[in-house]
């Protein structure tokens, strides 16, 4: 557990047991932070999650305090999705996202885009403009079937920042993170076989599987602990799962980072079973603390971690530059990328290679990090406020997407289409099952437009689901 | 078929009977194109298909005379591939063609990589360069999925001049034409199916066709007409064959363009035995006759035909630029590829959009079809004056690479690796089969660096053909 979390938990068992009582004041962050040793945005964070869970409450320029009555707004539950293989459904709702046409957009909640207009990046930009200026001819041809070596160099750097210890040999590039978890999914599994996956999931990874001709087992995940391992366990024993596909840092859509030791744990498990770990990293880099977490890559004593990555959310999607770290599955996963479409084009590549390499890729980082956090609790904080009171919302520990729960009786599936007809684009929930549960649910962004456009958004989502029009939102 | 191999029919028939008799002196060309109505290209083309059988001979200053004795140096006889499905193999041997380190590289002929320093080319690298300059924010977002519109619509103009009438959203962008190829045969078959391929085939393809977990079934196929259509149905009579995919109007290795005539017989065909075919268009736009022939899609009046190319012959690979016009199969399609690599970056799509639409297109190709078809014939001209005489060469009509059949006793495997260690490169044959044979064949291509550099690389070939060292080349 991260230490934040640690101190969550103690303070949450010191409320439960009655050492602090409703309406009780809790110590200061600072006093908190001299107390234990620990930095005061440590306690903040601890004090956040608490906040979360509706333990406690901010009151302005006095401090936390005990709530008088138990409020809503937590965290989701752990969820339960159906225990059995399934085969993957809703294509048509994920093309449909995919394609939307929002000339009308006023704000566009629905995407998992990165802020790219920040300073930071120019250098990026700059050097690609350069590049193709000066070295067209290089741009032009076939590269490296396993990707830049320039490139893969500088990945070896960010990979020993998760605790992996690789060689640029350990290394091939992608386009983008999409191919790397097809590819990947296709080297470890054959037609037919199953794949254990969270829920919800990254619906990108999950029409994946279904293109592969594999079936999707979701297994219960917490929404601040990651995918249940006593869960895994059991459909491990089960079923003949052939590997386990997670995003345990930076989860999509949910936010949640698995804890160190869980994600030791889930190394183990996989183990134990003689199955491959898929990880999707691609947020990875974008969780608040720093440095950022283990990858369970880091873990991987036999080469059965698949570590996917991209810097699609760190810098940019379009230009397409991911990678796998396919351990003892090279062999197979530079033969299915091969395949899949030939070589990367070099220029985006030694771009970001540039970039890393002088440090832009660090400086940039530490920018997005404080402007997504803040985003996160500005958005937190309007929906708290406008959307009704038994409405659950996870609690990022990085990148810019979370994760709304809202009564059981609402329909995010409508909520989306008369929100679009006013400009809103949220993505509802279903597409993150293999089977279109999470109707109720959707997945939001914190950083499209302003943070004021944001909040008027939410309040009309928060009208339309508590107006009369809610009853035509109630399925 | 084609007018000039149909004259060439009429001509090979009046010199087997005996109308020109060894040492007669055939009609000059001028006179023939004037007797046929014809171009004096088309009788060239006439008369050079007739040399490369051997039925006749070009004196200089003299003109065209049928031969004392029967030459050598014809093209190679219809291939005969084991008759029935296969696992494919040859991977390492392409892995290693792709990871070839050639540093001391004198000349590499083993590539297919079209010349991309011509003037007619600058265009289009300016345009990229403007663009990266200008719309950098376009080149760092998910485009649309289908993608860029623009591009689309002059691909509609391009195989409008192949015959087919097609609309912007009748195609879809890949990321070159390997993702293409290996998407559409995911798109149409399972794991396990069979798919016809013509023997010799593009390593690339037959490598998808494994990743795919499918098997290759290997027609016979003749060096200037292309698949045995014969041949196809015995085996579509006795598999069941869920495709046929070809590579039909310049073919790669062999560089022939199938008749018009047995295209839309083998379209008929694929609808008798209701399979679909795939067809690989990549090079097709350098066939050096203009207009350029029909594809096989201009005959598809039930959607059967997936078309796939891109831009990676005709103008650079590294745009990976490609596409699929997928027919019936889009909706299939268009989930493979989105799973595959999601979108394509944006601004090489635009580029290539632009230089089609303002007709940078067309030009570059005039210049670049005289310029490889004046590199076919010097390069046959090396081989015929260097090679055993036992050598058959197959006789290209557009592109850039051909096929040579060296006597049995030899071993191109073996060849290559002695001529690498001399700096020249050569595709051994044993990667254009399912299985490993041809293994006394090899592609060449005929851009490589200058027509004398590649002159002292045949020469130097011939000599280790020739020598004692030949002892050594005989398997
Ligand atoms: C969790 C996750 N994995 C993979 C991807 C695909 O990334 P890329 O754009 O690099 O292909 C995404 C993008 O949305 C994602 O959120
Ligand atoms: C016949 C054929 N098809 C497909 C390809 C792959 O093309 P691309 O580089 O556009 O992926 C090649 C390239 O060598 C080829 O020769």
């Amino acid at each position: 557990m991260s230490l934040y979390a640690e101190l969550a938990q103690r303070l949450r068992e010191h409320i439960e047991l009655g050492f602090y009582k409703a309406g009780d004041r809790l110590p200061s962050v600072r006093q908190l932070a001299k107390e234990h040793g620990v930095s005061i945005s440590t306690i903040q964070e601890a004090y956040r999650l608490l906040e979360m869970d509706c333990l406690i409450e901010a009151r302005p320029k006095s401090g936390y305090f005990v709530p008088e009555a138990k409020q809503q707004s937590g965290v989701p539950n752990i969820s339960r999705p159906p225990q059995r293989p399934l085969d993957v459904s809703q294509w048509e709702e994920v093309l449909n996202l995919l394609s939307n046409r929002t000339e009308n957009a006023v704000c566009q909640l629905q995407h998992a885009m990165p802020e790219m207009r920040e300073a930071t990046l120019k250098p990026l930009i700059k050097s690609l403009q350069e590049l193709t200026k000066q070295r067209p001819y290089d741009g032009m041809t076939y590269g490296d079937i396993r990707g830049d070596y320039s490139l893969r160099e500088q990945l070896v750097r960010l990979a020993a920042a998760s605790g992996c210890s690789l060689h640029p040999d350990d290394i091939i590039v992608t386009s983008g993170c999409q191919e790397a978890l097809s590819v990947c999914l296709r080297a470890v599994a054959k037609s037919g076989d199953i794949i254990a996956v969270e829920s919800p999931s990254f619906y990108g990874s999950m029409q994946a599987i279904k293109a592969a001709e594999l079936k999707a087992m979701e297994i219960p995940t917490h929404p601040t602990e990651g995918m249940s391992l006593e869960a895994l366990r059991m459909a491990l024993d089960q079923w003949p799962i052939k590997a386990i596909l997670v995003t345990p840092t930076v989860n999509n859509p949910m936010g949640y980072i698995m804890p160190e030791p869980r994600k030791r744990a889930l190394y183990e498990l996989a183990r134990e079973y003689d199955v491959a770990i898929i990880e999707d990293d691609i947020y990875g880099d974008l969780a608040y603390e720093f440095p950022r977490p283990k990858s369970v890559k880091s873990f991987d004593e036999d080469g059965r971690v698949l570590l996917c990555s991209s810097v699609s959310k760190t810098l940019a999607p379009g230009f397409r530059v991911g990678w796998i770290a396919p351990g003892r599955y090279r062999d197979t996963v530079t033969h299915i990328k091969y395949v899949s479409s030939s070589m990367c084009p070099i220029l985006p590549q030694i771009a970001v290679a540039n970039f890393i390499r002088h440090g832009g890729y660090d400086k940039h980082l530490r920018r997005m990090r404080a402007l997504y956090q803040n985003g996160r609790d500005r958005l937190l904080a309007d929906i708290r406020q406008y959307f009704p009171v038994d409405t659950l919302i996870s609690y990022p520990q990085g990148g810019f997407v979370l994760w709304v729960e809202l009564g059981h009786q609402y329909d995010a599936v409508k909520l989306a289409q008369v929100a679009a007809s006013h400009g809103i684009y949220v993505a509802s929930g279903q597409m993150f099952s293999a089977t279109g549960k999470y109707r109720h649910c959707m997945r939001l962004n914190f950083n499209d437009r302003t943070a004021e456009i944001r909040r008027n958004s939410i309040r009309l989502l928060g009208q339309l689901l508590q107006s009369d029009a809610a009853l035509a939102l109630a399925s």
